[in-house]
């Protein structure tokens, strides 16, 4: 059987980068998994059921809330979006490493049930770089700017509530500390043990 | 000013093969430095005080201990040796990461008064292949591996005791996992935080 894969919880500001990062990190390693997010918005023309969201009905969804299915759900603008445990924990079973790319909130929900997930927070090199990384963008109007600043604030206070902070300098420094995170979690004494406890060399 | 280093524990019983995997990590990393100990024994031909160790009378060695200078001491076959923790907290300070290559009672003292280090257990693959190990140097007595082999057994009982163990079935490996503990262990949020406080992202 495999050795279980690691929990990831990752965390962090629009602007951090956080989608280069995993990119970076996915050519380093073939041993994550992303999680597929339940959601009760309708697909998108090319969207998959299974593959892009599980896609539900609001009774569905409601259903699943009462079951407990979910690690962490969430509302925005009248849609429900959630994280059905059975798949990720299937995944970790198996030995992949599943990464959840969540931000803060849903976050918080995941490591208040799972206390052996490892959460990474990904912070900008400072507020003032997080700005000129939006502006820069160009696309956006000012006052959007302006409130992503400011969830982007309110969002690294929480910060201090993740086991590691990645700091996003360099996107390929970023995500060898990432990769390095992975490694060194799976050598932790308490998972070692339970991988090796088939082994003799405690005996 | 630097970002205080971490101070690194690795303990393994001998066959473990730690001189190996730390020649590799040395390789990998130039941010390493080795704690010198104290020592009551005569200094051997070439070596230098301050260098191989501090080389200290008997009285001087039990003054410091009174003092508490030591992370931690012990006494072999008549002689006292121990780690002064001055010259490994002025390192730490300026940056470095210390390694102290050390036994498992030694590694309880440490850790026992400094609840930041990093506490490393190199593990063999197996008791079997330590075995295999230590009769393949063809340089021992039986008596004296099988005296090894009761040692192992004690100590790979302790490797619980450890934040992390490391398996060293290859030691370009376990060298990686070491390398990418480290790098892990400067990314903890309690160690960024405190180094990151003088930045702006949480302000």
């Amino acid at each position: 059987m495999a050795e279980k894969g690691l929990l990831i919880v990752l965390s962090g500001p629009s602007g951090a980068g956080k989608s280069t990062v995993i990119s970076s990190l996915m050519r380093m390693r073939d041993d994550i998994r992303f999680s597929v997010s339940a959601t009760t918005r309708a697909p998108r023309p090319g969207e998959v059921d299974g593959v892009n969201y599980f896609f539900r009905t609001h009774e569905e969804f409601a259903r699943m809330i009462g079951e407990g299915a979910f690690l962490e759900h969430a509302e925005y603008v009248g849609n429900r979006y959630g994280t059905p445990a059975g798949p990720v924990d299937e995944q970790l079973a198996q030995g992949w490493n599943v990464l959840l790319d969540i931000e803060v909130q849903g976050a918080a929900q995941v490591l208040e049930k799972r206390h052996d997930a490892v959460s990474i927070f990904l912070a900008p090199p400072s507020l003032r770089e997080l700005e000129r990384r939006l502006r820069g963008r160009g696309t956006d109007a000012e006052e959007k700017i302006l409130g992503r600043l400011e969830t982007a604030k309110r969002e690294c206070a929480l910060a201090k509530n993740y086991a590691y902070i990645v700091v996003n300098d360099d996107a390929e420094t970023a995500a060898r500390e990432l990769d390095a995170i992975i490694t060194a979690e799976r050598c932790r004494s308490g998972r070692k043990l339970e991988s090796i406890a088939k082994g003799d060399f405690l005996s």
